[in-house]
């Protein structure tokens, strides 16, 4: 059986729109059948934020929302709170501190519970400190700039969901290029994995893969520092650092990287199906004037009848007539 | 004969302490020989903004600071001003807004002047927009963000003292990943450089190759695009854009990186004589020490003894001690 997948959340995701990370997660729960445990552990808040997202979670469907929040080592031990993480559909784990997060449960039959659960299947999602902690290094703590400086942040060990990476969340909004930078420096074996607010990388086993796939608004920016040249073992305190030849990938929504060979993975050309309709309808039409043209039977006022024609056939009301032309594509200079 | 020296800087580069900046540029110019002509087109700010130029190029030792401030396309074809340039040995240009520069000079007598003064050897360097402006392409506006999305930014005209490149300045310190991103991802012919500030890129021509140099605190970002993956010619206004593949380098100072190859240059092992010199002694003492134990002549108290005398004969006071125990070398992990 395949593990489950991991929604690795950069903060600040949609609660009140059109909620499309946390849709994604009550479905990846099973929907109607969901029962989803909050753990809120990393956050400084009180029942509030558990609240919040028992109201979201039911209102998207889930059939039940438990609250299950160790607030030390001692009751990440309790053996009665951890079996309620038995038989739980999906997790998700708030933001806030996630140095408390791992302090509190990562080596506890607490910590070990949610691995078993995601390797038996379930969605273990997280935001902010949430998805701080599902990567084996993590990022303790640190400033903000995007040159990467010497000692600039710290690496803590993270529950190991995902292996081999550094995950950094509110990636764009606090300017976390630098620090990121600095620790696949130090740590080449890792793959840099940055997530900007409402955003997910989720990540998923397909066919001995790991296939990590972004939805949300902002981008997941992927450093892989596979074939470095750095002086990061001898530079000094605060210097920024020499990372030359790390391999950059800034990815949008609907954009899917194989994590196991660190290569993007190419899009489908027509995701959109009204599109992909819209597209062969047009190359029907080019090869008609193709032929016309072999045959030297094509006139200006044929081809706009024609054209007339073809957009009565096929063309939604709404639509922007420009598209029917095959000869002029929409795009981002148009 | 080569070309002159460029020196893009990013902006506040410091003019109080140090200056180690504009002390290079002084001695390109020739020092003592050195006459500047200083260019604010570019600045809004009065004469105050040359009258400080001009005190720092004195006092860094140049025998002749002029002014020379086109302040429209009608004085940039004046040939009395233009003639100005012809005996300078230096030329700086202040910052301001980059675009009012390349609308006033770009494509006149004046701008054209500045061209022909590069190409006979004249070292031409530029702070803030005076950097922006060396560029073929150049950063016109845009807001700030590490993530690269449609149509944040815009592209005009340099000077084109730097081909192939598109500049950007304040580099960290303005958050401006994402805008230089943008840029590469859309024309991927274009090498992206972003300079922090009190930081310059150095470009000079060697056995005809562009060597770029780094000077000063912050670093230089390379974007190389060369393999990029990009969605830029159909994304939606201000969505994320898809940059998969671009090689990064970021570049602190003594870092030199060869333009024209797009790789960095190796650096010199050791850059410090006296380090240098240091880690020789070092080598003889462990060449000893394997003889010694080849031969089977070694115990712990002869190796503290010949380290005692090693550290007498080479070691100046102030040093650290570990630093001569050739197992023990210093870096950041000590």
């Amino acid at each position: 059986m395949p593990s489950g997948p991991l929604m690795i959340i950069g903060g600040a995701e949609d609660k009140l729109r059109q909620r499309a990370i946390l849709t994604e997660f009550v479905g990846a729960a099973g929907g109607e059948e969901a029962r989803i445990a909050v753990i809120a552990t990393a956050s400084s808040l009180g029942p509030e934020v558990v609240e919040v997202y028992d109201a979201l979670f039911r209102r998207l469907g889930a059939a039940d929302v438990i609250s299950v929040r160790p607030e030390s080592r001692e009751q990440a031990h309790d053996l009665e709170l951890v079996a309620e993480l038995g038989n739980v559909t999906g997790v998700f784990m708030t933001g806030g501190n996630q140095m408390k997060l791992s302090a509190v449960i990562c080596g506890t039959p607490f910590g070990d519970a949610l691995i078993d659960a995601h390797q038996r299947g379930v969605v273990i999602a997280g935001t902010s400190a949430g998805a701080s902690i599902q990567s084996s290094h993590m990022v303790a703590f640190g400033g903000p700039g995007s040159t990467p400086k010497q000692r600039m942040t710290q690496v803590a060990a993270g529950l190991g969901l995902l292996e081999s990476c550094v995950i950094d969340q509110h990636f764009e909004q606090r300017n976390r290029y630098g620090r990121l930078l600095m620790i696949v420096s130090e740590s080449p074996s890792l793959l840099g994995v940055g997530v900007d607010e409402d955003t997910a990388a989720v990540v998923e086993e397909v066919e001995d893969h790991e296939i990590l796939r972004v939805v949300g608004k902002g981008a997941v920016t992927i450093f892989d520092p596979a074939r470095i040249v750095t002086n990061a073992y001898e530079a000094k305190r605060a210097s920024p650092l020499l990372s030359s030849g790390v391999v950059l990938h800034v990815l949008p929504h609907g954009s899917r990287f194989d994590l196991t060979t660190r290569t993007l993975v190419p899009p489908p050309r027509f995701a959109d199906p009204a599109e992909a309709a819209e597209m062969a309808e047009a190359g029907k039409d080019l090869r008609q004037l193709a032929r016309d043209i072999a045959a030297d039977d094509v006139s200006p006022s044929a081809l706009r009848r024609r054209r007339a024609r073809t957009r009565r056939k096929t063309q939604p009301a709404h639509h922007d007539p420009t598209h029917q032309d095959p000869t002029h594509q929409d795009g981002a200079s148009s």
